[in-house]
This record gives structure tokens, sequence and C-alpha cells, in this order.
């Protein structure tokens, strides 16, 4: 028999009137459960309880192959960055419905992490199966303990994040980013491509976020402008570059989910060699613009978005005046170090889905055609 | 001053209504060009003109880093397959604008291959660069002779297409992908994972492609009844599973680019994990469902869609009834070893884009907004 964790209180809707607003407010409390006891400041160092590295295993790992699908895919995108950063590792992200069907290049120096909120996505654990069968560690990070996943993996990092009702995944998100977090700076630690000092410092960031998700998630009532005007749009487009880009592909997700308004993320890089044909004023574009590498080439695409008659939002790091002038309303975040941002930035994206949506009437904890967890293929 | 290889004739549309509708329909022809004096049958291996590659370099390269925008980026997913399954060589294929603004791991055993139908592509350039700086040895699959990114290369392989004057790109398409074929059998022969025996069955179908491909043109008048459907929706969705994955991403970006139907592509696999919320009898859904590995899946697919009311256009393979069963209306084409089949599913969705923007009455070959090469970021 499986141990329940968490009580029934706990499931409670607690005054929100769904559980995806209640679990969107819970994200900077669920990011303090989730970093409490790993971060050790001191030695700028990790304690990864339940997922085991020792330095040699670290050292010999050439690859990491992130498996997973939907939300949990585009956390894996963010942590890439994270571990091509901090750890210097070549990382893929593979959809594991691609993966398992493929003849996938995996060895025993080959390190398979697969992420799951529920820990029973069918082809996630289908994915875990065929690179354990041809040679590699396979660990996880997952949020529902004894799950079918950690059973099958060699370690689990669990994201704590108690139970997610909402159909449409938010503090799951947000728990797995602390958690690939943690993981770089680990692997940066152990392969030694990460200083102690360095290692402190982005420690402290992350200790910094949940106080920086408070200050965001005040902020809630300026995202209604943006979601009674994208309530009324078929269409809606998200751009973002570098470690935002998976925030605009998680952002379209989240509308696309719970509105059913045709949300799409887009690198903003790519938009000349397509996407930009659909502009026109009846398309809203939701611009992640925070100050990062190449933050420059992103407001040039917001100036080339609105010369085409299209309307422009964003979500600028606070204080910057210049970006938010570019957009017609600017959603502000806290500046985080750029690896960090998307833990942030993804706040204002989830309210505003979430406020489309209950604008719009649909059904929020429970959208058509939607199952919480995909435990069939 | 540089040499112009094509006359101006070529350049005409000849009886046409649309450069596009031309390009189209010389795709056969194209790849006959691309094909021609470089695959060496009798011995099981390929003459790659320009793009010379010793059996020590091949064996060295531990990863291929293929970097490339658009249509590009799409033909380079296509041969991720190609260079995995014949090579058996990792590989990551990267948008452009993210590569160059990352810190990207590459070294002396990265090979970078870069892909661009004018050879101009500004991102695709500095990514280029920012390659050679880190030490891999870049190559590049272009169509125009002696642009900027095979000066800055040490090999490149023509594709050979000709003049592409069409805004959305089709035969550049199309050959691309037979070059990277052509390339992925060289290194595994080089590399020593492709016997003799399979290399000529490989670059026998290739060959038999042409024949196929014409057999697929001449069946144009097929996709009206699609395309009149599709010329009435604000919103289509393009599914596939595999090597068909990267083709329903380019499928929708066809129709995205001259129509200003906001399609989308997905992988198949995903559709549960978000896009399937979108689906009512509003949104045509076209599936790629040609016979190959994890096909039943897709055909599981069909039917989750016209469970929900979902209209189902596919793609099948000739024959297959059952599939064809599936779907409103079906487009057939030859069945195809799996790694060629793109070249042969791509031919319906690029009549559909066509077709769909011509009775729109849309300006098919300059479409609004977009510019034919990329050359500024």
């Amino acid at each position: 028999p499986r141990r329940i964790e968490w009580s029934a209180v706990a499931a409670e809707k607690e005054g929100h009137k769904h559980f995806m607003h209640k679990e969107i407010h819970e994200q900077p409390r669920a990011l303090v459960d989730t970093v409490r006891g790993r971060t050790l400041l001191e030695e700028g160092d990790v304690a990864l309880d339940g997922l085991e590295l020792s330095a040699d295993e670290a050292q010999r790992i050439s690859r990491l192959v992130i498996v997973a699908c939907g939300t949990s895919w585009h956390a894996g995108l963010c942590g890439r960055y994270m571990m091509e950063t901090l750890a210097r590792l070549p990382v893929e992200v593979e959809l594991a419905s691609e993966f398992r069907y493929r003849d996938p290049i995996v060895d025993e120096r080959t390190l398979c992490l697969a992420i799951s909120q529920s820990g029973e996505t069918a082809d996630t654990l289908a994915a875990v199966k065929e690179a354990k069968r041809r040679g590699a560690r396979a660990v996880s990070i997952c949020n529902v303990v004894g799950s079918a996943i950690p059973r099958e993996c060699s370690g689990t990092l669990y994201t704590r994040a108690g139970p997610e009702i909402g159909v449409a995944s938010t503090k799951a998100f947000t728990t797995q980013l602390a958690c690939l977090f943690l993981l770089a700076v680990k692997l940066g630690r152990l392969r030694g491509t990460l200083s102690m000092e360095a290692a402190r410092s982005h420690l402290s960031a992350l200790r910094q976020l949940p106080a920086w998700m408070e200050q965001v998630v005040r902020q809630e009532p300026a995202v209604l402008p943006v979601a009674k005007r994208c309530a009324q749009a078929r269409d809606v487009l998200f751009l973002g570059r570098g470690s935002q880009y998976p925030v605009a592909l998680e952002g379209a997700l989240k509308l696309k989910e719970i509105s059913y308004i045709h949300a799409e993320g887009y690198a903003a890089g790519e938009m000349k060699h397509g996407p930009i044909a659909l502009v026109d004023e009846n398309l809203p574009v939701i611009v992640l613009a925070t100050r990062e590498p190449a933050y420059e080439k992103t407001l040039g695409n917001m100036e080339e978005v609105r010369a085409r008659g299209g309307q422009v939002y964003a979500v600028v790091s606070e204080g910057d005046v210049h970006a938010a002038s570019l957009a017609q309303v600017a959603l502000t975040v806290p500046e985080a170090p750029p690896l960090l941002a998307p833990l942030l930035s993804i706040l204002p994206l989830q309210f505003l889905a979430y406020h489309v949506a209950d604008l719009k009437g649909t059904d929020v904890d429970q959208p058509r055609n939607l199952a919480k967890s995909v435990t069939v293929e």
C-alpha cells in the first residue's frame, strides 16, 4: 500500500475560486519547501536527498538526456541552460513520446533524467525503461512520492510542491525548475566547473527567489487588462529568447489548456522566419523582455511587431522604462540571474491564463479533453 | 565579383501562376540534380563534392551540432534522425538565433553543420563563426554558390535546387533533406556503423525518390477539398511522430507563411498534454499517418481527435485502407523507408498551403511581413 503524505485539508481550496488559483499563490511557499535543507550555503554545495551522485560518476557522465512531456518538458528545456552553463555538460531534452520509439543514442556514460509531476506519465516511464535497457543510469524529478517513475529510477529528487489538483500545472513547474537548478549546481561542483564562490552566489539567489515570487504574486491585478484583451482573441503569440524561450512555450501551453485559445510559443529570433506573417491588429503578442543576454534583440522584435500593427504586451524587469515603453501593458518582475528568471516570469503568464479562462467561464481546473496525468499512451 | 550560375530564363514562371507552384513541381527534377554523381551505388559509398571528410575525422567527431533557422531548421530535425540512425552520432539541432547568444558546449571534436538556402542568413552565419571560435570544424548545406556561409565554412554540400524565388521554401527543403541523407550515409560508412550492403540499399531508395515524388506531384488535385476546408479555418493543427514530426512543423509553417492561418505543428504524442484542449469541430487536424514505427499510436491519436468532434485529414501510405478510413480525406504517398518518408509527405502539405493561399487570394510568392532571406538580425 502506498502511503499518502498529504492531508485531505491540504487539498481544499482555502478560499480560492479554483485550485489553479490557489496553486499559483502557493508557489513562494512551495519553493521554500523544495529548497529547504538542500542548499549548503557555507560549503557552496547542495544536498540532494534521494539522488546521490559521486564525483567520479559526475565526471564520467558524457551527456545528460532529459525525457519529459508537456509542462515538464518545458522545465527540462530551462534545465538544459542550467546544466550547460553550470556543469558544462551537453544536454538533450527529448519528448518522451519521441525518445521511446526512436533508436536513441544512449550508453553507460549517459545520465537519463526523467521529469514528471505525477511520476506516472506513461511515455516518460517507458522512456526511462528504454534508457536503462541501453545501460544509462536513470534518475528523476517528481512530485508524487513512491509513484511509478521514482520506483524505476536509482535516485529521485522530489519537488515537495504538495498535491497539485488543477490540470494545468503551475507549482509543479516552478519547483521542478528549482530542483533542476539544485542538480545543476551539484553537477557543477562535482565536475569542477563551478567554484565554491560561484556556487554560493547561485544558491543565495535561489534562496532569494521566494521573496521575489511573493512580490510578483502581489501584482496579480496588473494582468487583468491584458487578460480582458486576450479573452477576446482567438490566437495569441508568445515570444522569448534564451532561458525565456521555454517560458514562452509554457505560457502558451497554459493559455491553450484552460482557455482554448490557440496560443503558440516561439523563439523570438525565429519570428522573421514565419510567425510574423500572422501579425496584425487581431493578434496579441506577449513578449518576455526581461534584461538578459540578447535582450536588445528582443526589444527589436517588439518594435517589428508594433510596426506591423500588432499589439505587444510584455514581461519586463522592474524599473526598465525603455522596455515598458514598447508595450501596451508591461508586467514587471524583479531582475533575477538569467538562469532563475523563468521562475519569476512564468508567474504573470500563469495569472494571465487563469484570468482569461475565468473571464471566458471555462472549467479552469478540469479543462475539456485533458487529464491531470497522462497514464495511457 | 560573384559568378551567377543561373540563367534569367530559369527564373521565369514557365506557365505556372506562381513561382511557389513551379518550385513545388520542380522538386523531382531538383532531387535528381542534387543526387547526381554523388551516390556510388557499386561501392555503397557517397562522393561529397566540396565537403571532404576523412575516416579519421569522422571517427573523431563526438557530436554534431546543426544550426539553422525556419525551414532549414526543420530539415535539420529530419537530419538528426538520419545521422543518429545511420552514423550513431549524437546530434543537437539548434535554432541559430538561440545558439549564438548562449554559451554553447562546442569543442574540437564537435562538427558544426549550418543549413541555409540563401547562405546569407544572419543568425546562422553568426552561429558558424561562434562554433569556429570555439574550435569546431564548420561545414554547410546551402543552395547559393559562393554565398557568405559557404565562404565561412571549410566544406559545403550544395543542394543544386536552382533559384528559389517563392518566399516559402519548398525545393530548397527537399534537396536539403537529400543532402543530409547523403552526409548521413557517408558518416555511417566512415564511422563503420553502416555496412556496404546497407548503404547500397539506402542509396537505392534515395535514387528511387524522384520517381515517387513525381507520383505524388501528379496527385495535386486530391488536396483541393482539404484546401477548401482549411481556407475557411482560422487555426489548423498538424501532427506527426518520429521523422514525420518535423514534417508536421514544416507543413504548419508553410500554411502560416502564405495563408496567414494560425497553423501549429506538434509531436503527436504530445497532443494529450495540451493541444487536444483546442480540438472541436472548427479545427482541422492534419495528421501524418504513413506506415512507420509507432504508426499505430498515431492512428490512436486520429481516433481521439474524431471522438472529440475534430475533423481529421491525413497523409497515409498508398494502399493503407485502415488509416484512410480514419480520415475525412486521405492523401496518399508511396511507402518509403522512414528516414526518406519526409521527402514525400511534405509534398501534399506544400500543395495544401499553396492552394489555401491561392483560394484566399494572398500574395503567394511575397507574403506580408516576410523576406526571402533574413540577412538582418
